[in-house]
């Protein structure tokens, strides 16, 4: 079984398969589903597999996409290809890759096509597009969601491990969701948008469509970073998924916020995917989503669609007739927003990202329904402006609330509709959605896209700081889910694991402290207790900032763990615990509150 | 001599003046400037000496502006005084005070009125109010600029020592560069915009006027810190002023774009505080100016002036023989440029934003003049847009760049035509800027705005570490001369000081140490020694690496010194103690060793 990027790279490095090999395996499967609607563009079979073989033949082993065949969005400049945006009459051939493009293809890939898009990326259908609409391969009648719709149902149907995308409402996310594979949409300038057809310049991103969440972010760590070309990259510390920390603290939409649109098969489905992320220990926390949904509804209601106008507007212009009807009076209607509006608008939001960002910094994610429900083609013919918005319920406020987000398959209904949720949290975090995603992932028990086959047995990520990084043990109130938290993830903090010190240490909890905080003594050798400490790796500036904001009567030394490694730890200064409750009998400060509780 | 805040609420605590005489004496100087064009409602005298009485019957004196009289600028909200904006029709009454003056007041401040301004705060010139030009007290025939323009008259003439203003374009810092006087443009967000009449509201920041950086920066202190009010506002680690830094950069524009518009005393004047500059031991870097001034372009014939629409061009409309011409034709056109033109104008600002960000970064700060030349009024009625706009030529961009600025006085040219020069850095750095710009003001040697009084001598500043650095006690090993002092050093580690502790600590000589270390340990309030630390200045980075690498039984924790401080400090466990030696009484770990030496 040889599915995954994971599974390909691994192959090829061992010579159980070859990259020229596995290039050709995704033409013939390409040939096999036979959906001329699914590519816009097939790159030449021969050149994708001279380049394969000249990979191979220049020692690339060693680079983490070794050979790995993917396909990009239409919307997305591969050198020499045509870049359409699913508009013929836009057509363009780049003379240089888009950003990313290039450095998935420096990384070992080898592109293989151009994949249908909602014509300019406006859509969340799949249906809007002069080259046909994409064959859901789990359901002809489904639609595929969109805009990215080929990319997604090429990864679904197996043609592709991996296929860029693009997310501005919700792109990268919807059709991740009905086919059942993962989406990855990175914080936004986290992948530069460099040779990208504009859909909404100031909230596009890349993303990316993969089987499994491991394998998406291996493709995010070839692609992330600044680049000078593109005004809105940023730079971000770089952290990567790591072991499921335990205790989170999940949003969800609390009742009467649910949305499904009578889909009853996607609220059955959502609800068994909250037992599992329950059963995975996570803390579920009702969330008023009124600031979420007023955030959404300035996305199509604000001035944004000028962006799209000021993109393409001109050349729609031009071209009255080369556009599809929908896309037409969508991008059209951007030109009627004044810069008074977009200042009001720009308002209105700011005052809903303050909202936001409290209900936030309670949370290590939110976890809603990628989509609310799922239409038919036939129903969206049938009302194409309607349904469209309807599946952009849980994904339009993202980019505008600059959050990160990761779509995984959560459930496939007995009818054969697949169901994903999403976890959102603020930009940076891509890598705690990752740690979380990818179990939850798991314990769905889900086939890989529409293949058939199980999920490959998750590879335990290593619990371990990276080079330059530094451990912290943290005892109280930074434990996951404690009020505390969010300064390790907010500073970038990558939970490692879970452990215990030595038994030569005494945990009192402090009197008269806002939260509730411990203490950590160490005593006489073996006269105390093993206590729980959960282990985070920072960066030396992260650590740095940590350490100054630390505050009396705490302190920051080394600790001796049970296993006797020696670590940086929550220490409190001896005279601060005179009076103070002996708690060392719980064992730590969670099973602590959890008796007091 | 009690001009300045410092001075009066040494003064008042000395009790060898009183708030109430103080605020007389406001009144007194006020009646005697006798400029009906300067205050737009000066508020009832008696009231204003009742609150100062109450203020120190109820023992104000430890308050920062204890009994500091002071002008607010007719668009910021004082309770039960009408706001204008320098437009009788627009008048309203508020109940509650803007944010920034209930925290003045509640920082010991007695308000005296509300002074002129360029209508709806549109100018940097101060002859564009129906209530008259204030009267600059250096040269009646000089535009006293604006829009600020009798909060800054008010300082310069001595009538109140520490005025509000609010700077958009340049409204805080070219009426102080033509009066004379300090102009503090705090970072965008760093004090609530709550209770102001908005200009561009994602622009707009309150600005303090003062006869010294030293005062400016006690109002700053007392007004700064997010208001839940204000979704613009923001948190900004703590930062004061301090110690003159060596070694630093400052950038300047390059020959080719230095722009006097003929103005030959600003330019000699500005050559001069370059010398200052670098007599104090800055090195000066020649900038390419350019992103800068393409930024400042984008704020006139952008979208921004939709900002300006959107606040008050429906009154307008209402009201169109209510205001000022030349203000009606500059908010009226922001009714014309579209969403698109607004998106357009932001892509384009985000690309200077970059390149101004590389600039910015090889530098401490940039050191601009703050007006290219001093205009009549005269001159400006005869070309009202033109010079106003030449004014902004170096103010225009720093609220689109997101700086921080800080106006102080360069020169009085032979025909007594003031000259100020601006400091400006990353939002963020304001102390950074005071720290130079207070010493900068001093070697001018400067009256005081139009007092004909000398400025006080520099009170020195305690040393402090500098935006983005923490501070480390050093106790033993580390201490300046001793085997571990190159830890810190190597890290780029900057000494500061030495000074104690409080009388809370014991100091241990630890066995077995190599080489020979001690430790510190809190013990019982007062039953401790005062023990020598040396204080160093480490960036975050620096500190994790430090912090990282501190062996058992020593931590970082937090000690108080002597002097009330609480800093980051060497600390020891408790348990590692038994049966070391107490050495406190030698007072420090250098006089112990010099004892055993």
């Amino acid at each position: 079984m040889t599915e995954t990027v994971a599974d390909i790279v691994n192959a090829h490095r061992a010579g159980r398969a070859d990259p020229a090999e596995t290039v050709a395996r995704a033409y013939a499967r390409l040939r096999a589903y036979d959906d001329p609607a699914l590519f816009i563009t097939v790159r030449d079979e021969a050149e994708a597999i001279a380049e394969a073989r000249a990979l191979a033949a220049a020692g690339g082993a060693d680079k983490p996409l070794f050979g790995v065949p993917v396909a990009v969005k239409d919307n997305i400049d591969v050198a020499g290809l045509p870049t359409t945006a699913a508009c013929p009459a836009f057509a363009y051939t780049p003379q240089r890759d888009a950003t990313a493009v290039a450095r998935l293809r420096a990384a070992g890939a080898i592109v293989i096509g151009k994949t249908n898009l909602d014509q300019f990326a406006t859509g969340l259908v799949g249906v809007r597009s002069p080259y046909g609409t994409p064959r859901n391969p789990h359901d002809a009648a489904l639609v595929p969601g969109g805009s990215s719709s080929g990319s997604a149902v090429a990864v679904a149907a197996g043609i592709v491990p991996l296929a860029l995308g693009t997310d501005t409402a919700g792109s990268g996310r919807v059709p991740a969701g009905l086919n059942n594979i993962v989406g990855l949409k990175p914080s936004l300038g986290l992948v530069p948008a460099t040779g990208v057809v504009p859909a909404c310049r100031s909230l596009d991103t890349i993303s990316v469509f993969a089987l499994t969440t491991d394998d998406a972010h291996l493709a995010l760590a070839a692609m992330a970073g600044v680049d000078a070309a593109d005004a809105f990259s940023r730079a971000f510390p770089p952290s990567r998924p790591g072991p499921l920390a335990a205790g989170l603290r999940i949003g969800v939409p609390r009742h009467a916020d649910r949305v499904f649109f009578g889909d009853a098969r996607a609220e059955t489905a959502y609800l068994h995917a909250l037992e599992i992320a329950a059963a995975l220990g996570a803390t579920l926390v009702d969330v008023d989503m009124a600031p979420f949904y007023a955030t959404a509804r300035l996305l199509y209601d604000g001035p944004w669609v000028a962006e799209r106008f000021a993109a393409v507007g001109e050349f729609m212009a031009r071209h009255p007739d080369a556009v599809h009807p929908v896309t037409n009076e969508i991008v059209l209607s951007g030109s009627r927003p004044t810069a008074v509006d977009a200042f009001q608008a720009f308002y209105k939001l700011q005052a809903l990202r303050v909202q936001a960002r409290e209900t936030l910094g309670r949370l290590d994610m939110l976890m809603v329904p990628t989509a609310p429900a799922a239409y038919t083609v036939a129903e969206l013919e049938a009302e194409p402006i309607r349904l469209n918005s309807n599946l952009g319920t849980y994904t339009n406020f993202v980019n505008l609330l600059d959050m990160a987000g990761l779509a995984v398959p959560a459930a496939i209904a007995e009818d054969g509709t697949p169901f994903g949720v999403t976890l959102l949290a603020p930009a940076g975090r891509d890598a705690a959605l990752a740690s979380f995603g990818r179990v939850l992932h798991a314990r769905t028990g889900l086939p890989l896209g529409a293949l058939g086959v199980p999920q490959p047995e998750l590879r335990p990520l290593p619990a371990t700081a990276a080079e330059g990084e530094f451990v912290l043990a943290a005892v109280g109130a930074h434990l996951t889910g404690l009020p505390l938290n969010h300064e390790l993830t907010g500073l970038g903090g990558r939970y490692l694991e879970t452990t215990r010190t030595a038994a030569d240490y005494r945990l009192f909890a402090l009197p008269g402290t806002t939260p509730p905080k411990p203490g950590l003594l160490r005593v006489a050798a073996g006269s105390g207790g093993p206590i729980e400490v959960e282990l985070w790796a920072l960066t030396a500036e992260s650590f740095g900032r940590f350490v100054a904001a630390v505050p009396s009567p705490l302190s920051i030394g080394n600790a001796t763990l049970a296993d006797g490694r020696v670590v940086k730890c929550f220490l409190v200064e001896a005279e601060a615990v005179a009076g103070a409750r002996d708690i060392t009998a719980a064992g730590g400060w969670r099973a602590f509150l959890g008796k007091t509780s």
